[in-house]
């Protein structure tokens, strides 16, 4: 990074030698549309001023596109609803700017159209590597990178769900364990949840999870899906807040449920922590700024994002890559929950 | 999208020849690589499936990359915060799809950094346009810009930032004088704001508006700018409310200050919206969550991204875009706003 901000730019040599930057680049990149006394001259210039081929040119002589793909598989209106998605782009593009690589980035509305971007990519060499977010379990797209080993590719998920390719592994199932024995310790017995698409492979492993670890210690367990709106995440609040008994404690799979069932608490009456104790799964500013502040689970997704883009640039490199951990989930206790009310 | 589908891809053709995929692109794009035997089967079996190049493939036929480039000049932990850069992703992504074009994103970390960045996509026509945001007074792009004609770009600005360069406009002044009618209307005669950096152009042309608009209503005015952030938002709330008279009404340029400010009133006991009434620039999704819900000036940023990528294609088509309004702005009244306090 700052290697590149002091750099000879083309600009430079064009200027230093009276011809267009135009003419610098057929010049430099040995192209024709020059006469020779003016790629010679030009040369000497850049020669003299310590010009270096810049990260495209560079690629170009080593056949590489310094791009690494990220296929965004969302309804366009859904996708900025959580900072997720967002805080992975900016760990990512952070720790890929340092290297010169960009991000491609494509917008696919179902999985066909995702399946045949990746066979375009594949077939086209277009992406340097790819990142696979958001895996199903059984994911076609698996087998379809397996069979296109020379397209190096890493995936975001519980390591079960990967079958074997380089993986950046989030342990969820030991998030899920902080999370209710935080609320078993308040007194909470009966806990519910409000979690995300049940097709989603990461939904199922927190499913599987919270399954055991409840009947383990003996509390009573109820779990809503829903599509991580805000709106849902309030209806399932009031579905779960109607029935008899009600749950005192519910956590939510995302922060932006969390906060719309603040707002539903209110509406109803409901006092938090005193009547419901309120969990999200995943922090951010919002479990912050929101009033009480949400207690969460805790995980560094921006880095997460640096350490996907430095694992892909080692296996473009040629390096294996097996299964790495992300940084472990953190309980952050906020205002949001409390011991257990006693019924 | 729908063509995109359905198309015949280069691993049909392969296995309908029995060849591997790698022969196939060979002979496909007339590369050396296959024996003039097999070239001719791979022609013919395609013909037979009705495959047709795709977009890369088309690319290096017609010299375009197809990709627009996007730089992000945002911390990377505060690039999370707001949801305004996910959403006109969303709409960039969303459109871009439709026309099998990539977005392909750099992450600056200041400005010098962003101008080599700049100019190496200049140099090497690594993109076939670009888009320029959060301009400055006088922003030095503008000029680069204009030097290298060549390259489309768009900018997502108020016109009078953008010195006759093809623009995406939005009337943030028209903006203004909704949400400080709003505010008059219901009584409100001292009201605050708490704004984004001095240094960006959108932030100067709404604190000129701001003082004409109050200066013309006779409305007391103050001013506070900040770094966006939901801290930063908290502490400048809590100044203004220790000042004497304080003022009845606060706008915030952003949701995430607005949120963090009911957080804040709850914690001060200062009841939104009977003693303080909030607004926020930038409705979202934690606007509607929020509780009480935040009233917020709404304009469709994915809508805004949509256009913003058809007009990057019209530019590259050869067609040309002078000064687009984005779609207006929209006040969004909820339960955060009311009659003014007597006091």
């Amino acid at each position: 990074m700052a290697a590149q901000k002091t750099k000879v730019t083309i600009f430079d040599v064009a200027k230093a030698s009276g011809v267009s930057s135009s003419a610098v680049s057929y010049a430099l990149n040995g192209k024709p549309g020059v006469s020779d006394t003016t790629r010679a001259k030009v040369l000497q210039v850049a020669r003299e001023l310590g010009w270096k081929p810049n990260g495209a040119a560079q690629s170009l002589a080593q056949a590489k596109t310094r791009r690494i793909g990220l296929i965004l598989s969302y309804d366009p209106q859904l996708l900025a609803v959580e900072p997720y998605m967002m805080s992975l782009i900016s760990g990512l593009g952070a720790e890929l700017e340092e290297k010169d690589y960009s991000l491609l980035v494509r917008m696919s509305m179902d999985s066909d159209d995702e399946d045949s971007i990746i066979e375009d990519w594949v077939a086209t060499s277009n992406v340097d590597a790819m990142l696979l977010l958001n895996l199903e379990i059984g994911d076609p797209r698996i087998e379809l990178m397996k069979q296109n080993p020379q397209m190096p590719v890493l995936a975001v998920a519980d390591a079960s769900l990967t079958a074997g390719l380089p993986t950046l592994a989030s342990d969820d199932a030991a998030a899920v364990g902080l999370a209710v024995r935080h609320l078993y310790d308040l007194g909470h017995r009966n806990i519910a949840r409000v979690a995300g698409p049940e097709e989603l492979g990461h939904s199922y492993i927190r499913d599987a999870a919270f399954s055991e670890v409840t009947a383990e210690l003996g509390v009573r367990y109820r779990c809503l899906h829903t599509d991580y709106t805000p709106t849902a995440g309030a209806d399932a609040t009031k579905r779960l807040l109607s029935v008899n008994p009600a749950p005192t404690a519910i956590i939510y799979d995302n922060d932006v449920m969390a906060l719309a069932a603040e707002g539903v608490a209110a509406t109803l009456g409901v006092k938090v922590p005193e009547d419901l104790s309120i969990m999200s799964w995943d922090d951010s500013f919002m479990c912050e700024a929101a009033h009480p502040g949400i207690t969460a689970l805790n995980r560094d997704i921006v880095e997460a994002g640096r350490i996907a883009a430095s694992l892909m640039l080692k296996l473009i490199d040629g390096d294996d890559v097996d299964v790495v951990e992300e940084p472990p989930y953190e309980l952050r206790v906020r205002d949001s929950t409390g011991p257990a009310p006693e019924r």
